[in-house]
């Protein structure tokens, strides 16, 4: 941030008053502008023994293999987020489940908040977001072309877990390299 | 936001190419400004049968009393936060345990996140954020006096769950009175 959202004047990073954390601050209108962590919701599709991924139409890891997902919309609630991030992405409605994990990425300020969903139409398809939508069983998954850190570690949770047929909620945190 | 932060210009709301909703979006630098919702991170700290509260001593509902918890900062893992917060407003290091309550709040754009937590010292006090800090047993809770619509929800729910010795996770949407 440059400049104020709501003056035009140009802010300053300092520590306001009452806080221990530097902030951008407006020195011309006063207002504090608060940057917070971001809500990342997606599910784990399931039918079956296999699990609906999308191949990413969109930079970044254009290409790549991944579990719908994406930015919690205002008014949603974070099911009904992963629910409209994976129709958009896969063009069929789920059926949502329960939390299934947690993914921290504190250095870039996101928290994953995945679902567990069962796929109970044949519609799905290829989306704007997603070159091609398709199944895939514990044996082909394409565990060299999956789009992100967080991808692997729930699909290899996941096919543990349902060999047993318990989804427990974990939470993993994901440290990025530097 | 009437301001580009970026480049101090006046923004314009509209549904940029390829989206679907509004956005706050800059036409003289072409920066798209998303607003998504925030967390809030807390926790339930628990001694023996008891709660550990704080009448808070800060606006909104000052006086009135409260879970600890507050926004999720940047860099943080959502348990970091919660123990943060707790530390902040009732000066004690709780021993964090597992992931007890969602509360969606849609229409203000926030997410709480409630974790269990044991309070292991007998350091606990009041501090700038809180006018007291103290246990409440079931039967002495003041619930005419709690400050936010989550708070009587998760400790009704908790001392049910106590009784039984099972905490699991549950999930709630507040609809606020329009």
């Amino acid at each position: 941030m440059k400049y104020c959202s709501e003056c035009g004047s140009p802010t300053v990073k300092k520590i306001p008053e009452d806080d221990n954390r530097e902030r951008d601050c407006c020195e011309s209108c006063g207002v504090i502008h608060y940057s917070n962590p971001k809500i990342i919701v997606g599910t784990v599709p399931i039918k079956d023994d296999s699990i609906l991924l999308c191949k990413r139409a969109i930079e970044p890891r254009y290409g790549k293999w991944t579990l719908p997902g994406g930015f919690l919309e205002n008014g949603e609630t974070v099911s009904q987020g992963a629910f409209r991030e994976t129709l958009e992405e896969t063009n069929t409605e789920v059926e949502m489940g329960e939390l299934y994990a947690i993914f921290n990425v504190p250095q870039i300020n996101q928290v994953y908040m995945l679902y567990l969903a069962k796929v109970i139409k044949d519609d799905y398809s290829s989306t704007s977001e997603s070159l091609e939508v398709k199944f895939f069983e514990e044996a082909d998954m394409p565990w060299e072309e999956l789009a992100f850190p967080f991808v692997p570690m729930a699909l290899k949770n996941f096919f543990v877990d349902h060999k047993v047929g318990e989804y427990p909620l974990t939470t993993h945190t994901i440290e990025r390299r530097k």
